[in-house]
């Protein structure tokens, strides 16, 4: 089938928008995953997981007047005509799977879950259709303690992954407290998405953008112009005040029930970390956190990395957040059509990853690459294979080179995966009963710090010769040099 | 949002022919894939992964003169028109990424990665849409070095699964062999996958029924007829001969070429496995294997499990293969026309959970279910989540109740949760400064072995009260008896 004829071979080519992940970030992500788990697990939650493909109903991404399910999802007909659709995210297949098995479930339920999502929008720098995600969730209690506990959760996950205490935050706020404003400053329910994104964007633009934004309007500096919610000065100047102030108050939403709950939601949260030694320092109000607006329905979290890093450009950056949640109380609901509380909090994992690794705090690999034993003479590869099961038998990674070049590419291989040594039985070493370790790592190093006419001898100090007898001893000794 | 129309409500149902998984599977996999993880790791492959979307035609399963991919797969159009699958199996997504990084990579390039792979086909009992596989692959080595250390791998992987030696086989047989003993024998082309499949079904019709679909054909139990291969009597004696024959020779494919290169190369893997250890107990040579006929160029494998055991019902079941693969020379010279020789092996992991599940050989979750705190006055829930917080610090699972039920539900919630043991600390408890332990898992053990009329004394033997300072050396005292 190998053609040359190469107008009628396909092309080796990544799919738009997505990526292979390599073995570095595959250890790094495995240490990550473990160490987010252990958290997720000492605070009770059980993992339970969904498939990767639901019903596009179920998922909640048909709307009736449409043809074809919702932008930004991965969807195709089954042969029944229904569509079926790529998750994207892990919540909506946890409302469908409490919603299908409540009776058999403990009240409430508490339970985390991990994995690929898949987004089908325009992928940019650093924005990928497939990504991970780290939720857990807890369904089927109203309580602020429910919420608090996954906010708990999310500051001591940060601080397993090594960030310190005061370079990230918790943030939370309430959809209820953002309504209650609006209520009690009678901004009606028609500018009310407008009101929210305009807030949402004070980092970006500052308060005098935002007040454009609330007021008359605003040109950006490519002259497009946003139109503005029309507010009045008296509401603009309220809406910032209220925005910027950290204080948690029932004074913003005076008047207003569902705002007063807000607040009480919230104070009962803080109250609840503190006596469990989440201070202010990691857990505290936010009025700016504006996230979900469609989707939340009480509080919303929202955990950021405070810290600056230089990218590999040497740019500095911000991180920003790395997770966040909130309480969602009618996403099971709509299957049952009872009322079904639920909160819950998602890790971006391969945000928080590439956070980490610009951090420098992904968790090295602890795993050395494997000893290579290398084939001097193609009949003899029985007693070359024996050697290898010798050294993985007692636990060392190895193999016997398995291509068909010879010695000089076989030491090229083993450089390229980076063996700590290789094993060499020639003609020689046979007829004295011995093996060869060359010590790849120390001759690497060592052929560094000399001049040119000495690498040779150098080189021979990287060697060793041991009775074959000795192999694995021998070879251990020499892998934990230094370690 | 939450409604009590019905008729509007989604219904709560999860797609066709997927499933959800469960905390125990989960737990059980979890250390199963870490133990084929180290086997994959010891024997010096590198993990290294692809996306779960393709484009169609990199994956294979784009036919020019069709309109929609290939069957079996699920495919979607993107918004420049062109098809994306996802993955349904390992290898195709790896062929691409070879073909698409070769110049980076060491040759030999010795790999693994494990995920769920999807299948667009029709479920039945045990077959879903979405499955797990644990592959591991050498791309760029025609020995047969390579396949034989992929087969040992398989054969360890077992073993270190719990799989007793004996129990399971891997079988080897090849492609080439199978071609030489048809060039041999004078079997033409046009009947060769005739052939091919009557062979594979040895296992189930036996050597008469075998017999008939190579000769004038077959009538099923249902009178279904079909058409043979018209092979001569001789030819067809040769044939089942052949195929029952567990003895590798060269006899079988006298006088043709590639033939007898499939038997030199079955003899130099033998030969290499045994010098690593690895009897005819475990890797063995059989002429019945007859898998991916379209697909592998060289040697084959399949790993069987040969227990029976009962399954839910009491029947008796054969696990059969749990796993397999092979050479596929053509799959990376496809894209880049020039020999890219390969070989791997795939472990199907769901199916070889299951069959782990019916041996009774998974490993029980080792992780306890949560103490629970329970909240006795709402007033007290920070005092609460204090007690929480310090099981939690001394790396006890534990979690207060989130919920807003009473005492009798939470112990309801507690029980149904697996609890080990729950904290209460009620009024009276508060005022001597003591908490009280209820071992829940005693307590039932209790209540079972005593008559009903006691049972309120055994109740009381299941729990002790403690000073609230003891209470993280108590709760340890009490999670470790007996373990």
């Amino acid at each position: 089938m190998a053609s040359n004829d190469k107008a009628n071979r396909p092309k080796a080519r990544m799919a738009k928008g997505f990526r292979d992940v390599g073995t570095e970030e595959i250890r790094g992500l495995r240490a990550m995953l473990n160490k987010i788990q252990e958290v997720y697990e000492l605070y009770g939650f059980e993992p339970v997981e969904q498939p990767f493909i639901e019903y596009t109903d179920a998922l909640g991404k048909f709307l009736p007047d449409l043809d074809r399910p919702n932008e930004g999802v991965f969807s195709f007909q089954d042969d029944d005509d229904q569509w079926l659709s790529l998750r994207y995210d892990l919540t909506a297949p946890l409302a469908r799977y409490v919603a299908e098995n409540q009776q058999f479930l403990p009240t409430p339920f508490r339970s985390y879950r991990q994995g690929w999502v898949f987004r089908n929008e325009k992928p940019g720098p650093g924005r990928y259709r497939q990504f991970m995600q780290f939720d857990a969730d807890t369904v089927g209690s109203a309580s602020p303690a429910a919420d608090a506990e996954v906010c708990m959760m999310a500051a001591d996950t940060m601080e397993a992954l090594g960030i310190a205490r005061g370079t990230y935050v918790v943030k939370i706020n309430s959809r209820k407290i953002l309504d209650g404003f609006q209520e009690a400053q009678g901004i009606g329910p028609d500018v009310k998405m407008t009101w929210l994104r305009a807030l949402d964007k004070l980092d970006r633009l500052g308060e005098k953008g935002v007040a454009l934004l609330l007021g008359a309007g605003r040109a950006d500096e490519s002259g497009d112009f946003t139109k503005g919610a029309g507010l009045t000065d008296k509401q603009i100047e309220a809406s910032v005040s209220f925005s910027t102030s950290m204080a948690l108050s029932l004074k913003h939403v005076e008047g207003s029930r569902v705002g007063e709950e807000g607040v009480c939601d919230l104070e009962m949260m803080e109250s609840l970390c503190r006596s469990a030694g989440h201070g202010a320092d990691r857990i505290r109000y936010d009025a700016s956190v504006v996230r979900g607006l469609e989707y939340y329905t009480g509080p919303v979290f929202e955990c950021e990395l405070l810290m600056d890093a230089k990218d590999e450009k040497g740019n500095t950056v911000r991180f920003g957040s790395v997770g966040g949640g909130g309480r969602y109380d009618d996403l099971v609901s709509r299957f049952v059509g009872q009322a079904v509380p639920a909160t819950g909090f998602s890790i971006g994992v391969s945000r928080l990853y590439s956070a980490l690794e610009l951090l420098g705090q992904t968790q090295k690999a602890e795993t050395l690459a494997p000893v290579v034993v290398l084939v001097m003479d193609k009949e003899r590869q029985g007693d070359y294979q024996r050697m290898v099961h010798v050294l993985r038998r007692a636990g060392i990674r190895a193999e016997m080179y398995v291509g068909t070049s010879a010695m000089k590419a076989q030491m090229k291989y083993a450089d390229k995966r980076g063996s700590p040594l290789v094993v060499i039985q020639g003609s020689d070493e046979k007829a004295r009963g011995e093996v060869t370790l060359k010590d790849l790592a120390l001759g690497a190093e060592q052929a560094r710090g000399v001049e040119s006419r000495e690498e040779y001898a150098s080189q021979r100090l990287a060697q060793v010769s041991v009775p074959e007898a000795e192999l694995v001893a021998q070879v251990r000794k020499l892998l934990t040099r230094g370690r």
